[in-house]
């Protein structure tokens, strides 16, 4: 099997697993409960808090564990549009989010909010003098990702939080769910006042995930309860699912350190390799996150081709997972200025640390006859 | 160990973890995803979900996966309030829901809805003529738990659900989290419109829940993004974690079966063995469920005598895990009409079909030791 769909999820370590299944087991009882076992729960829960802010290098209050990245960025958007909505009703974001961020804004302007995405160039990157011009008195937010998922660009994210940082009344939400581990970003005196992490995208368990909240930072939660979490996120803490969490992260900035370089070079072969086959037009920018490549092969339908590569075990998506299933173009792309065709004809790799040269040179090998007998079909 | 302390949380069945770890491992990819990975993915989803509506008696649609108690609870009442705020924004609950509920309702006030507390009587059941009497034209949901969290207390859904039944325009909820498989409640043409169910509680794991939602029903989701549980709750599904929740599901239903009575005798061995202790007095009223047993010793404090059975590995509580470490009286309690004594000496014990006779002889003699050694100390 060659997985090259590691945006939309990877395959979780096992070590990160077998912490999930002790912690579940050995470390059933409920943190909030005030008896012994609850109490080492809780202190277990403790744990897994201080080894997530060291690697973030925060402090343990500003980690809040959620389900994931489609909580994480939802309890951002919304729990600051709710809170500070007496203060401003405008919201700044981009073209090119991830639907759970797109989709998160868009619902509120139903509520009475108003929107502005910001557009992006051709490499799909935003323009700070936009930002600037779009910023008003009555912004309370400003939500841009990292890494695209889609085409792995990186927005200038340390640009983006010193402009914030001469607004202090403006929140500034970062989705890092496709950069963390690949695209190194600092969060400490960054001008970022929250940031989503995901866990099932590097190799964490789906369910999982982190809301970084910059101490001083007020939301109206989007669950409220027993108040766990700091009182920002309600419900009884998932703590196998925390302690999994940090392991996976701790092991993904390890291979950050150790083979980030090899990423980057597999991802050099890889568009060689792709430009070496005539149909193939690349969108991925030369300076984008080292996972990810996005193409088009105009004249064929994704669909197809997608099957019959996995016909040979191999795996690659068309838009994100997130998206995937809806059958227009891809609303990136457009967004970078490429055409319907090329938008509708698109192909996402994403690799992992675990893939090698050979299997960058089979797949495009795959490709290239999913290509030329898709072409023979259409005849 | 006797762990008394299971509408906190409950031990999983080594079963329920062995399905969420095959599923991890075997099905990682994203159901979302269009390659054949993802259609395994989809397919064991699917599964899942037909399994879940069939123990529910429900159709498959009407299956929401979630993280748990809390998101299904703050979905349905924050989910129903901001969608149809258009028509009213009145909302009808008890003063003696779980905080997760309560403070839902409360969250709403901020944004402008207001919310009827009905009272309930000594036995915490709300009255039918209170209830008739609050609604207006303005209503638009009702949040009224099935079985009480810290007592036990069963509230007349059913005849609920018939008023409910006259009102096609207000919603129903339901918070099922303590009653399921332990105390029936049919959803089909019940008038219930949407019901919250927890995995960890049934011996589930935790991050897992379901929000069941009627044929229909319309709400603004918590979470946009990818459209996932027919766009109701976005975000990569916890396959794994819905997988094993259909487990739990089926699991707990069959003891409900063969072990019910059982169960229902032992309540009746702990209220007399706590009858026979001359400082408890016994909340809990005798048609509660049967797995919930509430008392309070006037004098003593609850965090001492709890510490002092966890020392004798038992494990029993105070109120409920999420407003554990609230220092104040119960809330519930003072809803009954208890004195403020009374509420802030209460203790909870709460059996599996796990528990045995044994255990709660055993309970017994080591809360009258405590008890005395408590009084022993104090003079």
């Amino acid at each position: 099997m060659i997985y090259l769909d590691n945006s939309a999820t990877t395959i979780p370590d096992p070590s990160v697993m077998k912490s999930f299944e002790q912690a579940s087991t050995q470390y059933f009882a409920n943190p909030s409960s005030i008896h012994q076992l609850g109490g080492h729960s809780e202190h277990l829960l403790t744990k897994a808090k201080n080894q997530v802010a060291s690697i973030l290098d925060v402090t343990p209050s500003e980690v809040i564990f959620t389900s994931g990245g489609t909580e994480g960025n939802n309890t951002a958007i919304k729990g600051i549009a709710l809170e500070h909505r007496k203060r401003g009703k405008h919201i700044i974001t981009t073209e090119i989010e991830h639907p759970s961020v797109y989709d998160a804004c868009k619902s509120l302007e139903d509520l009475g909010f108003e929107v502005t995405y910001l557009p992006v160039n051709k490499n799909g990157v935003i323009s700070i003098e936009d930002l600037e011009a779009a910023i008003r008195k009555d912004t309370i937010l400003i939500s841009i990702m990292h890494v695209n998922n889609e085409i792995g660009t990186i927005q200038p994210i340390e640009k983006i939080g010193e402009i914030c940082k001469q607004f202090p009344k403006l929140f500034l939400h970062v989705d890092h769910v496709q950069g963390f581990g690949k695209v190194p970003l600092e969060l400490r005196n960054s001008g970022i006042d929250l940031c989503t992490l995901s866990g099932h995208k590097i190799h964490g368990l789906k369910g999982t995930g982190i809301l970084y909240m910059r101490q001083g930072v007020n939301l109206f939660p989007l669950f409220h309860g027993g108040n766990q979490e700091q009182s920002f996120r309600s419900g009884t803490e998932n703590l196998a699912g925390a302690v999994s969490l940090g392991k996976a992260l701790r092991l993904i900035k390890e291979k950050e350190q150790t083979q980030g370089t090899e990423l980057k070079s597999l991802q050099a072969i890889l568009r060689e390799k792709l430009t070496e086959i005539d149909e193939v037009q690349i969108n991925t920018p030369p300076e984008a996150a080292p996972h990810i490549m996005n193409f088009s092969v105009p004249g064929t339908k994704p669909e197809v081709i997608i099957h019959m590569l996995g016909e040979q075990e191999v795996y690659i998506s068309t838009k994100s997972a997130c998206s995937s299933k809806q059958k227009e173009e891809s609303r990136i792309l457009l967004a970078c200025g490429y055409s319907k065709e090329r938008a509708s004809s698109a192909y996402r790799v994403s690799m992992a640390y675990s893939t090698t040269e050979e299997d960058i040179l089979q797949f495009a090998d795959y490709l290239q006859q999913a290509i030329n007998q898709f072409r023979k079909v259409m005849e």
